[in-house]
């Protein structure tokens, strides 16, 4: 099968890779569409060592299902990424996306869905409702990590909230926060991106290249209850620091390239909460995209062939890019 | 009077201080003993800068107080160290610790404990009761800062918690923690205050002097649920770190003299929550102190005259001591 393969951080496309033979517990997925997410670039960029088939959103139809999980065949699915061990100290207190000895579709030991078919447990497949359609569906995974922010933290009607960073989490999350009625607001530096969000009657902030702090960004960007970091570099962890009133939470959901610098004795006396955030619920994503609280279609930049996959990793790089699809069957 | 000034990072006995004249809400207070916070020596070390009577750690006697607080003239009482404005953002909110104008007893803008007289607003005084002696009565202030963490979270029976660092605050905390039922370990690197702990029935834990993270730390410093951070050192920092398990907390007790560098990325992929602890609640702090719930006068290492105070400070310097009270009046 066609796929795209990365080894020693050299992306390439390969033809004839073997379609992969479900363990006993795994369903075989043909692969419809995949999404290209910040975390392909930066396994691409060396950010953590892997060696096989990339990326991790998708969607697709179950081919082959195991014993028990015969309803999934012929479904449109979407599939949890962390492949679960089941019976380490992690899984037994139920919290199996941080299982030690998983393994993550297209991150960790498991091949992604940048390919004609991948395999996952049966069940960490979720069937996709009729009314969601595939270019909405291919957005399920980032948009359960958008909503993994409201299993962790208390979020009030009135609270003031601020998300760094107008990328495609930034966009996910603002479009997650504003159906639950905060007051929300989006700093980014892309003009284009904010007006989308201003479009969604999201109040937007626009933010120098270099986030450097001004008077107009310190008298406007502060005393939120709740920041949103999702840009992954150090400028906007700046700003979604000091943005924060005092006893405020700051949910960081990017991952960073290096390690930060930080004023911790600040967070001390400020008494800051710091919340890491990764995946979320699959469920609850697919009932925002299912009764249309939640739009993401507009945020597809363009969509390309696998076999064009290169350019399209390429064409996700670039900074007006959203989301970049690849349609692979 | 006499009291200890520092300045310019200069710590002197001054012996004609003017005794203060206390603003119209507030109390005029004759100190009887102060206690000394690893705080005041960062002072000294310029962690910040400050100008003034240093101290904020103290019992005393209320010798005049504004209208409407007549009751608490001749009582014994321990003051909260921030004065607040009751007009910022953070006051209306009720977070007045947190007040954008607050002056801190001896720490920002506001004359210290070590000195013959202080004033505070007379609402930041609490009475002590009878049954609370002096030499446990000056441990109000910090008991109330390791009181805090209890405010910021939620702790389980069963949680699993370690403390980083056997010093005072180490100490209060453990022993406010002890007595809610959790599973309690204290890691420090001093085997006599740990003897202490151990004697109270807490499970301890001695590592190297540099905490190198060898086998059998590892091994037994792990997975836990909540890890407290008392050293303000980057060594304590990293133990703590690595001793959570994942979606742990890791609660920050202590300021650090420089900026930490940190691999915040792991912060996100575990989903570790980091929570910034300061000042606490005094009245709880009072009843744990009335009830014997809390003992504390074993922490007592030495106690100096004021006229002694700079000889106290350097005693409170020396790796051994824990608490080094001034006995002023």
């Amino acid at each position: 099968m066609i796929g795209l393969w990365l080894e020693d951080g050299q992306l390439r496309l390969e033809t004839n890779l073997p379609r992969p033979i479900p363990p006993d517990d795994e369903a075989l997925v043909h692969v419809t569409q995949a999404g290209i997410c910040n975390t392909d670039l930066e396994l691409i960029r060396g950010y953590y060592p892997y060696t096989g088939v990339l990326g991790h959103e998708f969607v697709g139809v179950v081919e082959r299902a195991p014993p028990g999980f015969e309803r999934l065949e012929g479904q449109r699915v979407v599939g949890e990424i962390n492949a679960a061990c089941g019976e380490c100290a992690p899984c037994d207190a139920g919290r199996d996306t941080h299982c030690t000895n998983r393994t993550v579709l297209g991150i960790v030991a498991r091949d992604g869905a940048f390919a004609e078919y991948l395999t996952l447990p049966a069940r960490n497949l979720h069937v996709v409702p009729d009314n969601v359609p595939d270019d909405a569906a291919v957005f399920v995974e980032p948009l359960a990590a958008a909503l993994e922010i409201q299993e962790q933290i208390t979020l009030r009607p009135r609270d003031r909230l601020l998300v760094v960073g107008d990328g495609k989490l930034g966009h996910l999350i603002a479009r997650t926060l504003v159906s639950i009625g905060c007051d929300l607001c989006v700093a980014g530096r892309h003009d284009d991106k904010l007006a989308m969000l201003a479009e969604l009657g999201i109040d937007t902030f626009a933010v120098g290249p270099r986030a450097s702090i001004d008077g107009e960004i310190v008298a406007r960007l502060r005393d939120f209850d709740v920041t949103i970091e999702c840009t992954g570099n150090p400028e906007g962890f700046g700003l979604a620091r000091r943005a924060l009133r005092p006893r405020g939470t700051l949910v960081l959901k990017s991952t960073y390239a290096d390690r930060l610098t930080l004023d911790v004795s600040s967070l001390v006396v400020d008494e800051i909460t710091l919340v890491g955030s990764r995946c979320g619920p699959f469920e609850p994503a697919l009932a925002l995209l299912g009764d249309g609280s939640v739009y993401v279609e507009d945020l597809i930049t363009d969509r390309y062939p696998l076999s064009a996959g290169i350019a399209a990793l390429d064409h996700a790089r670039r900074p007006g890019a959203l989301k970049v699809l690849m349609q692979i069957s």
